[in-house]
């Protein structure tokens, strides 16, 4: 509020004339209360919007502050991965570098996100505060401009009033002056009346000039009771038009001011600070969308093809070489003889049946491997996938934050436990092709011979 | 890998014996490749693994300078508020405060859950990732220990493949040998037998002689070529089983021994990321909750409310005072006389006709301004509720930011009209009563007389 406005007097201090009647007087400040009461009241709302344009400003900062940090980080990122490009050069390969590719450009669009937001914070909803604080301003201005107006406009109906008594008033001790002159008038006559034998009475002069006077102050008297009970009527109307604007003014015309001053208060407010919950409806959505397409990328994972791709990519490597041939001597007689062959036969059946034994022994081992393999991949399987991993839960407001390590519920003895079944497992899985090839091997022969 | 690892050379470079051999130098130098090979793809999985790991401890640094200075903010605000406590006494009283009390709160919980992912990124996380690297180290360090025994175990059967190929041909060309001795004594035999005459052959001593050597020949040549057929079984099965080895360890060995390195590698790292999957879920989740709140909080403004505790709270300035009574003299004549009571009547009927005709024309006018208001209210309210303030749309993948300001697409010429529409509304809104007064005024007057 400007000086100017402050200098601008209530007109109800002006009403002088009827300082004496308390009623006015009381009203008189009542309404100069009302000023300053609206006066506290906008200062209250414009400090309030100032509150929360602050809030948003500096918000806004802290957001861009936000956002760069990300901006940054996610250069710094793809810049080391640019440096590092030969060292790199393999992991393409793996489809986990999909999810690293996947955080990097997600900060970046988190960071662009904030940037958002924080141009929405400093730039869109401090300038919309920013109007509404004009506005309130501006129209309370306005709306104080009319009070006093109103006020006013009180003062006048109050004087004139206080007019409409006073010539009521006068003009009824008027009338009764004029009564009195009349009651006088007759009562002289009659004391006439008295004295004066009654034959005589027409021709004296004293008394026709009593009854002259009588019939005078009667007119007299008849006007002013005329004049007077006017004026009261004039009186009553304008005591009840008085109450009826006072009542008026403090039932409808006060809320209507003060409607006036929160035209566009809250309304501007509330648009304020629906775009910053839209705002955050939005990034929400971008960070559920982000984590969809994560989450997408992590079950793709597929460690088979990713070895597959290994394999290709390195095929001279793991190409499987040709066969070894078997390294003959030039000539050499076919046809074998006949008790040679026998004897052959007898070596060779006897050679059959030991690896017969080994064989059968061999498929008996396999066979106990192969289960306490299966045994061994169960349990490792479940020490890698407890589903501990969920952590949405410790945003929910209100519940208290368990600190959680994946694997934390993990003892050492589970540890160790976990270590064993792995070195097994891995023993077992690689280990187990030679009891595979040898028990191969041995059926081969078996069935050449 | 440390230097021990990389000090232990593959056994194939140990076979020289077979070095004359190509197919087996081949092999030799294939397996060694696929160790180097095997060597690099842990480094990318090891360094994957780092850079991921590094990313989240570096984000979780930035979340935490972020919620520091979100707490460090909300603090703040607290604090002015606490220190401004007198000045801000009548905020409680506007519905508005709840939303600023809100964005507090807000923030606070803001500052919470971006504490929390920096615990989760830098703590959790960063371990669950160190894991990882340490259980990968281990298990190559295992795999690539089986992957030599295996070499070793290759080269074993290659060794003893050569062994028994040398073997075939020495007794080979000893089985030849004996057979040229065999043919030898059997052409001198033939040779003798076409000199001497058939009947004396049997009592000539040198092919007596000859035919003994002959049988003894025979007898070596047969134990050779047992021998040598034996040697070749021999060789033959071990050649079956080195093929069967190698291309074995080729087709399923080796896949064996990467599954092994990626065991847990892409479960783990998925665990890892699932983390922070579903920490963003939860935070979009508790950011989504807040923004209901705080929108449910602003539809809960009323200024109306707002108003009557305004006015309760400022009992004094704006209860209504006590109706105006007539002020009467102490004594007056109460019968008025029936020539007075019709002058007083004819007056009053011609007021009553000028105050009815007063009262049509303000009726019209109120008719009209009532018009005017409801329309300029219909047209401010459609300034105020412009429907620009959902900025969720702008945080939309791919969308494009285009700059959004409350009212962004209010021209200079609609500022000037809502400015005169709010002037108009003001100004007859609050002025209406008097005309309305009038109104009344009159109306009552009419009723008494």
């Amino acid at each position: 509020m400007g000086e100017k406005d402050q200098d601008i007097k209530s007109p109800m201090k002006r009403v002088g004339s009827t300082r004496k009647i308390v009623m006015f007087s009381s009203i008189r400040q009542q309404l100069n209360e009302q000023l300053r009461c609206l006066d506290t009241r906008v200062e209250s709302q414009i400090g309030l919007i100032q509150e929360i344009q602050d809030f948003f400003r500096r918000r806004g900062e802290l957001e861009l502050d936000y956002s760069k940090s990300l901006e940054k980080f996610a250069r710094g990122l793809l810049l080391k991965h640019k440096e590092q490009k030969q060292k790199r050069d393999h992991w393409p390969i793996f489809s986990t570098f999909a999810c690293w590719q996947h955080l990097v450009k997600e900060t970046q669009s988190l960071s662009k996100d904030h940037a958002i937001l924080a141009d929405l914070y400093s730039i869109s909803i401090v300038a919309s505060l920013q109007t509404t604080i004009e506005d309130v301003q501006r129209i309370y201005k306005k709306v104080k401009l009319i009070g006093y107006e109103i006020h006013e406009d009180i003062q006048h109906l109050l004087q004139e009033l206080h007019t409409t008594m006073k010539t009521y008033q006068r003009y009824e001790s008027e009338c009764k002056s004029a009564k009195l002159k009349l009651v006088t008038a007759e009562s002289q006559r009659k004391k006439l009346e008295q004295t004066i034998a009654k034959e005589k009475l027409d021709r004296n002069k004293k008394y026709k000039l009593t009854e002259k006077e009588i019939v005078k102050r009667d007119t007299k008297y008849k006007d002013a009771r005329l004049k007077a009970l006017k004026a009261k009527t004039e009186y009553q109307l304008c005591l009840e038009a008085s109450n009826t604007t006072i009542h008026k003014y403090f039932v409808e015309d006060l809320c209507d001011l003060i409607d006036c001053m929160d035209l566009g208060f809250g309304s501007m407010i509330s648009k304020a600070i629906l775009m910053h919950v839209s705002a955050d409806q939005g990034r929400s959505r971008a960070i559920l969308q982000q984590a969809d397409n994560l989450s997408h990328l992590i079950h793709s994972i597929d460690c088979r093809a990713d070895k597959q791709k290994f394999l290709e990519h390195h095929h001279a490597a793991f190409i499987i070489p040709k066969r070894l041939e078997l390294q003959y001597q030039q000539d050499q007689t076919e046809i074998i003889e006949v008790d040679i062959k026998k004897e052959l036969h007898l070596d060779m059946e006897q050679r059959l049946e030991t690896l017969g034994q080994r064989l059968r022994d061999l498929r008996i081992e396999c066979d106990e491997v192969w289960k306490s393999l299966e045994t061994a991949e169960t349990k490792l399987l479940e020490h890698y996938n407890n589903k501990d991993n969920d952590t949405s839960d410790i945003f929910t407001e209100g519940k208290l934050y368990i600190h959680k390590t994946p694997n934390s519920n993990i003892t050492p003895k589970l540890k160790a436990e976990k270590q064993d079944i792995e070195d097994y497992y891995i023993m077992v899985s690689c280990r187990k092709h030679f009891l595979q090839i040898n028990y191969y091997c041995y059926c081969r022969k078996f069935e050449n011979i």
